[in-house]
């Protein structure tokens, strides 16, 4: 019972941060998200790419497969932007960001409080037993700060 | 122990967003932080002041008691930056940033997983039992992202 009220506590301020990335990319044209965030900073596309990325990247750690797009991997997560890699377009990016949350949101509503609280794929059964708060949920908390973080500067390409 | 375990991870999420800040703020000197963190946008220390009066509030939400600098709420919290109201000097904020936190801190790891889970003081009776995620916990979760939304704008300042 209490645990189920953690799950949705989490999932709720995560998909939260989804959302308000929805609105943005609603207000944001693809011309002004092809703009640095802040002069000589990263572009809205490739905070867009990182996100998308990020998220891409759970169906791993929670063990529901593999990425749907891992060739975002290499140019959203181990590359910085300007890398000159090959990017997706911004229509493209916007739509991998829907389909990455639509599928993932499925695959997370189905899961139960228990396997939220299950190691997450990257912590070895051992160093889980010392750290039991390396688990799938602890992730989802990890990852809605991270999104805030970014969500702060892509605000910036919203003209006042 | 569930109960306990979710308050680690959250707590500990929170605690990390202000040790980040703290990091900045030590990279950071006074005249960087007076600078817009892009143009047109929030200086360092507007949003330092900001930070510093959102935690400070957490003080009322959990029942703790009053705020220690309630002439923060006004300046930081009520104005937007710019707004010609008297300013503590960063000097102050900065002390003001630690001093708040580490009150907090002490009032913090006294409390029980119990006391988390309870509802927090602008949540009515009847609305938290329709909705008990509305509890003290779930304002760590959402205080959590929203610092980081302002560490990713305040990170703008530090030079590549």
């Amino acid at each position: 019972m209490t645990s189920d009220l953690f799950v949705k506590m989490s999932l709720s301020a995560w998909k939260t941060q989804n959302t308000r990335l929805d609105e943005l990319l609603a207000k944001l044209s693809d011309e002004q998200l092809m703009q640095p965030t802040a002069p000589g900073r990263n572009t809205g596309t490739y905070l867009l790419g990182h996100l998308t990325a990020v998220n891409d990247s759970l169906f791993k750690f929670l063990g529901f497969g593999e990425m749907m797009h891992p060739e975002l991997e290499d140019v959203f997560l181990r590359s910085p932007d300007g890398s000159g890699k090959t990017m997706p377009t911004v229509k493209q990016l916007r739509d991998y960001w829907s389909e990455v949350n639509t599928a993932l949101y499925i695959k997370m509503d189905a899961m139960t409080a228990a396997d939220w609280f299950a190691k997450h794929s990257a912590v070895s059964e051992e160093d889980f037993i010392k750290d039991p708060h390396r688990n799938k949920l602890n992730i989802i908390l990890n990852r809605t700060t991270h999104q805030g973080y970014h969500l702060g500067q892509i605000a910036y390409l919203v003209k006042k």
